[in-house]
C-alpha cells in the first residue's frame, strides 16, 4: 500500500517558444531560437530545480497546414528538435525529472520505437516515458507514402496493437538476464530471453529487442487521445492521460470517464493518472496579469488566428462562405482531432461567439484551459481541480518562453510545496518511483505461454 | 584550394566491449557494462582528448544468429544502445569530436531518418554523421514484417533513392529562412521554404521537413559496402566509406577502386574519405603484445570458438565424433563460404593446430586488418598504408574496452602528431571542416526546377 500522502504531479509540456501564438514576440529578449539545444536545456533545468514530475516535449511527423502563407510566417511551429534525440541529449544535464517523448505509432514501426524509447531509458536511468499518438495530421500522411490520412479509428486500432508489441519487446530480456561472468564465459543467461514470435493484424515482429530490459521495466506510457477509441487505448494501456479540458466540470466528467474506464480493464484508477494541461501566466498583480494577457492578444495576427480556427475545426469556413462576423454552422465531424473540434463548437454555442472571437480564443487556448494571474491564484485553480476530481496533477505550458516556466516554478512551486500539495524533492530514482507507479513484472515471466526460446541459436 | 598537408583521418568504431569476442573477459575490472551510458561517455571524451576526428555507432535491427545456446552466451553482442539516441546524449559531454550513427535504409522511412540526423545535426552544432547500411541480417527482416531479406541488390535500389531523398529534406528549409523577426511578426521567410514533392520507386515524400537546415547543410554520409551495389552508393553519395580489408595490398586496390568511382561520378576524390577499420591492440613491447594477444585467444569462451569454426566450415564436428584436442579430418566441401573453409583448413595443416586451436583463430579474425604491438610499431603500419595509397585514415577497433583505446590514444596518438600524420588540435567547428570537407549547397537554391512552393498554406 503506498502510504504517501496524495500530492499533484506536475509536467511542463514544452512549446518551442511557449504555448501561446504571440509568445514568441514576448519580451524584450532576442527570444527562442527553437533549433538551439541550450534553449531546452536552461528549460529542462528550471523544470528540475522546481522538481517537476516530468519534461515533455511534443512532435508531429510533418509541418502543421495554416492557410495563407502571412499566417504560416508568423509562427514558430514550422521547426523543432525530433523528441528521443533531444530528449536524450537533456538526459544528460539532469539526474532526476522524467523525459516524456511523443512518437507516432502510424509512421513507425514497433521495434524500432520499441528500441528508442528503451534505449531512452537506459541513458536516463529509468526516467523515459513514451507520449504515444496517432498522428492527426493530414500532411504527416504525405511524407510517409500516403494520399491520406489512414481513418481514425483503423490509426487506434493499429496503435493497440502497436503498444501491445512494444510492450512485450521490452520484456524480452528478464531484468537478470545480464550475467557479465567474466570466469564463466557467460555474458548473459540465453535462458532468459524470450521471442515475441507476433502476428497479428498490422504487425509481425519476431524478437527478442536488442537492448536489455528498460530499468522501469516498461518506459512510462503516456496518451492524450480524447475520442472514444483513443480513452480505450489510455485506459487499458496508459500510466497518464494529457489532456486539453476548458473548464473545471468538464474536467471532472473526464477524470471520472477515465477512472471507471481504467477500473473496467481491471486496473487500479490509481494507476492512470489524470493530467489536463493548462497554458498560463503568471504576474504579481491581477492588472499585470490581465495586461500581459492583453498585450500578447495583440501580438497574433488576425490571418493566424482564422487560420488556425479552420484547421482545429477540420473545416474551411472561408471556402463555405463564412467570415468573422459569422456564428458557428452545422459541420461535419473531422476525421482528425474530434475532441478539439466538439469542444470549440461547445465554447462557440455557450458563448454565443462570432467566428472571429472563437478564432482568437481557439488560437490562444488551443482548447486546454488558461490562466493567467497571480501565484496565489494559479495555486488556488490546481488546487481546486486537484482537490475536486478533475486532475491528478498538471501539465503546464507557459505562455512565453524562456521566462514563463522560471515564473511558475520560482513563485508557484514554492506555495504548492507550503500548502502540502508539491513534495519538496524527488522521492524515488525513477519517473515511476516518482510518480508512484509499480515497475511492470515481466510479461513472460506472468505467461510462459508467451512467446518461446529465440531461434537465434537453434 | 585546400593548402592544408594532407594528415590522417581518425575514427574510433565502438564495439560495446572491444572488437575482440574475447575482449570482454580481458583486464581486471568489471568490463563494460553495454546498456551504461557512462561506458561510452568514458569512451567518447578519450577520443576528443585524442582530438580523433570521430566516434562511431554501428547498429543492428536485431540480434544476430551464432549456433548453440552456450556460444550465443558467451557474447556481448546482444544488448546495445540505440546510436541516434546514444550519440546526442554523447553530445553533451564533447565539444568537437565528430558523431556518427548506423541507421537502416531497409527498415525506416525517409522523412523520419532525415528529422532525427538533422535533429542530431543541430545538438551536435554540426558534428553528425550518418552510417548508411541496408542490413544484411536474416533476423532483421523478420523484426519488421517481412519472412526474409529483401534482394541485397534491391536493398541498394533503394537505399540509393532514400539517400536522394534524405539530402533533398535537409535542404528543405534555406540556410537563412529563419528571422524571428519579432518586429514584423515574421518568424521565418515562407519564400525560403521548398516542399520536395518526391515521387519515386519507393518513396513519396512531400516535405518540407519539419527540422530547419542542419548546420553543416547535410551531415556527413558514410557508407561501408563492399559489393558493387555498395561500392556504386558510396561513389555517388558518401564522404567516408568504412572498409574492411585484410592487407596493405588489398587496402591499395579497393582504395584505388573507390577514388576511380568517385572520379567517375564527376566527384573531388579528396572527398571521399576511404577508411579501413583496423582491429589493435597496443603494448610497450612486442613481448607484451604476443602474451596479450595469447590471452586475449585463451579467453574466447570455448563454446563460442567451436560454434564459429562450424559454422565457417560449414561442418559440425560434433555431431562427427570430433572434438577439440583432434586434428582436422577430411570433410565435404561446404555449400556456404569455400574460401573461408579451405583457407582455415590450410591454415590448421600448415600450423598444425588442433580443431580447438584452430576454432579460436578462426573467431577472432574478422576480415579486419588486425595488429597487436608497441606504440611504434602501429604507428609505422598506419602510416605505410597512409603513403602508399591504401587509406586516408582510419577506423579504430580497439580488441577490448575500457581500456584499449586509452592505450591508442595516450601511445600511439603523440608519435603520429610528432611526425606530422595527425593534426594536434581541432580545426574546425564542424565534423566537415574537420573532415576538410565542403559545406554542401542546398540543392533547391542550385536547381530552381526541384521541388515547389510548400502547399501547407495555399
Ligand atoms: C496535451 C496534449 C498533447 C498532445 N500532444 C500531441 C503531440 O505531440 N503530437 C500529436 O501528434 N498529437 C498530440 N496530441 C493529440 C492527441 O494525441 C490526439 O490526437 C488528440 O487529442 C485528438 O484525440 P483523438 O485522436 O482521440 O480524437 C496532444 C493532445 C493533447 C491533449
Ligand atoms: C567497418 C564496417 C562497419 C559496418 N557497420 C555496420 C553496421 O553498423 N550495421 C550494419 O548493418 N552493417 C554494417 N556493416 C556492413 C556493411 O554495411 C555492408 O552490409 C557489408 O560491408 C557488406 O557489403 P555489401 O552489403 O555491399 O555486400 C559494416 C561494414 C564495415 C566494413
Amino acid at each position: 500500500m503506498n502510504t504517501r500522502p496524495r500530492r499533484m504531479i506536475l509536467a511542463t509540456f514544452i512549446h518551442n517558444s511557449g504555448a501561446h501564438p504571440g509568445g514568441w514576440r514576448y519580451g524584450a529578449s532576442a527570444g527562442a531560437d527553437q533549433h538551439d539545444v541550450q534553449h531546452y536545456v536552461r528549460l529542462v533545468k528550471k523544470a528540475e530545480e522546481g522538481k517537476l514530475h516530468c519534461y515533455f516535449s511534443g512532435d508531429q511527423q510533418g509541418l502543421p497546414y495554416i492557410k495563407g502563407a502571412d499566417a504560416y510566417a508568423a509562427t514558430d511551429y514550422a521547426g523543432k528538435l525530433e523528441p528521443t534525440t533531444l530528449l536524450a541529449a537533456l538526459a544528460m544535464v539532469t539526474s532526476d525529472i522524467g523525459l516524456i517523448g511523443t512518437v507516432s505509432t502510424t509512421y513507425n514501426e514497433p521495434y524500432a520505437v520499441a528500441r528508442r524509447i528503451a534505449s531512452l531509458d537506459h541513458i536516463t536511468r529509468g526516467r523515459a516515458g513514451w507520449n504515444v499518438v496517432t498522428s492527426a495530421g493530414a500532411s504527416e500522411a504525405r511524407n510517409f507514402g500516403a494520399e491520406d490520412l489512414m481513418d481514425h479509428d483503423l490509426r487506434y486500432e493499429r496503435a493497440e496493437e502497436f503498444v501491445d508489441v512494444v510492450k512485450h519487446l521490452w520484456d524480452s530480456w528478464a531484468d537478470d538476464a545480464v550475467l557479465r561472468d567474466k570466469a564463466a564465459g557467460r555474458y548473459f543467461d540465453p535462458a532468459k530471453l524470450r521471442q515475441l514470435n507476433h502476428r497479428g493484424r498490422f504487425f509481425n515482429v519476431a524478437g527478442p529487442l536488442n537492448v536489455g530490459r528498460p530499468p522501469q521495466g516498461h518506459p512510462v506510457i503516456v496518451q492524450a487521445g480524447g475520442s472514444g477509441p483513443g480513452r480505450a487505448l489510455s485506459a487499458r494501456t496508459a500510466d497518464m492521460i494529457f489532456t486539453a479540458q476548458s473548464s473545471k466540470d468538464k474536467g471532472q466528467a473526464f477524470y471520472a470517464d477515465m477512472k471507471a474506464r481504467a477500473t473496467a480493464f481491471g486496473r487500479d484508477p490509481a494507476h492512470l493518472a489524470v493530467i489536463p494541461s493548462v497554458q498560463l501566466m503568471v504576474r504579481s498583480t491581477e492588472a499585470e496579469a490581465r495586461a500581459a494577457e492583453e498585450e500578447l492578444l495583440e501580438l497574433i495576427p488576425d490571418a493566424l488566428a482564422w487560420s488556425t480556427l479552420c484547421m482545429q475545426m477540420g473545416f474551411d469556413f472561408g471556402a463555405a462562405g463564412y467570415g468573422p462576423d459569422d456564428h458557428m454552422p452545422d459541420i461535419p465531424l473531422t476525421n482528425g482531432g474530434q475532441w478539439v473540434q466538439q469542444e470549440l463548437m461547445r465554447i462557440a454555442r455557450a458563448d454565443n461567439l462570432t467566428l472571429g472571437q472563437l478564432a482568437r480564443r481557439a488560437t490562444v487556448s488551443r482548447a486546454s484551459f488558461a490562466m493567467a494571474g497571480t501565484p496565489e491564484h494559479v495555486a488556488d485553480t490546481l488546487e481546486d481541480w486537484f482537490r475536486s476530481g478533475a486532475a491528478d496533477g498538471f501539465s503546464l505550458s507557459p505562455n512565453y518562453q524562456p521566462g514563463g516556466l522560471d515564473d511558475f516554478v520560482d513563485q508557484v512551486v514554492p506555495i504548492l510545496q507550503r500548502r502540502g500539495l508539491f513534495r519538496t524533492d524527488y522521492e524515488g530514482a525513477t519517473l515511476r518511483d516518482n510518480l508512484g507507479l509499480p515497475r511492470p513484472a515481466n510479461s513472460f515471466a506472468a505467461d510462459p505461454s508467451l512467446g518461446a526460446e529465440p531461434d537465434l541459436w537453434a
